[in-house]
């Protein structure tokens, strides 16, 4: 990777992280500057604006998160328990997530919605993906046998998405994963009617 | 009402729009003196920093936002249609909430769970509230025969206040009603569920 790169990648990542903690409006250059330790040519050598940064660092964010996901749901074969190791990935990582601050996609979400467009349209299309990669597991569960055919795999993944989403709001508010408990049981509840 | 009272509730209802819209961290003291129009002593003659006005302009939002369900739902006397209004006031008004900005519960949650533990406890405590109310309702309920008996008053008021920050966070995201749908279907059947 070329110096250049390495510094916007070393920029993203710092920024990531306190974009996620303290939102976009809560964000400063100036916070920025300090958590990377660069000076200010070094960061705007690299990058037009606070926009510009907060975009890359959310794509940043969701990836790595998405990688995580994939680690563990890759190994396993059958597509109920590929989306049950969701929920207990979330379980086990709702107060310990892999970038600080929690689900980057709930966080820029409620951070962009009224106040930065730009932003907004690209939670969209982070969660539309998220959505269509759930559908298509159900789709192919169908022809696997293991869902039943008439499952409506969009409305699930919705489902599935806002049960999670609201899930994380409520034990990382307590700071406690009780709280994600009776929503952990609704979402494996919705797993279990998929079967045939 | 005193005339050093009415300017507290002007500052503290202008601030609560600002807070919804842009978080505590994104609202500054000159956005609030922009929005009152009052000079620097009008409004620290008044209080004594932005968290004390963030703490009050919450409490009025959620006080409102409460006020405006109540008014939908006390006219209503049988315990499954009362939580069934409450789904349907929201589906009305995610778009077009009492508080600009959306929900204050889930916009203060998402934007003090890692910066600000005052709002943050404060937040608790609202939540705390709603959680007794809606399980109050059901035991209510159990008492009048509307509900099952062996009904799991907490566990049903922690999914439903969960599935419906869900689903906010989707519609508002989306700035379209329809992605509420998914979570209203499910609510309506957690309610439906509680039938003896």
């Amino acid at each position: 990777m070329p110096k250049a790169e390495q510094t916007r990648q070393y920029i993203v990542e710092k920024a990531a992280v306190l974009f996620n903690l303290k939102g976009f409006a809560g964000t400063s250059m100036e916070d920025i500057l300090k958590a990377t330790g660069l000076s200010k040519g070094g960061v705007y050598g690299n990058f037009q604006s606070k926009e510009e940064i907060a975009l890359q660092a959310f794509d940043f964010a969701v990836e790595l998160v998405s990688r995580k996901v994939n680690e563990r749901t890759r190994v396993i074969d059958n597509t109920l328990d590929k989306l049950k190791a969701v929920v207990y990935f979330y379980k086990e990582r709702i107060l310990n997530p892999p970038v600080e601050g929690g689900c980057p996609i709930q966080n820029t979400a409620i951070d962009a919605d009224d106040s930065n467009e730009t932003l907004r349209r690209r939670v969209i299309e982070v969660l539309d993906e998220w959505q269509s990669r759930i559908a298509n597991t159900i789709e192919k569960g169908k022809q696997r046998g293991e869902v039943r055919p008439d499952a409506d795999a969009c409305a699930f993944a919705m489902q599935f998405i806002g049960t999670l989403e609201g899930g994380i709001m409520l034990a990382r508010l307590y700071k406690d994963i009780h709280y994600f408990d009776a929503m952990a049981q609704q979402l494996l509840r919705l797993i279990e009617e998929l079967k045939p």
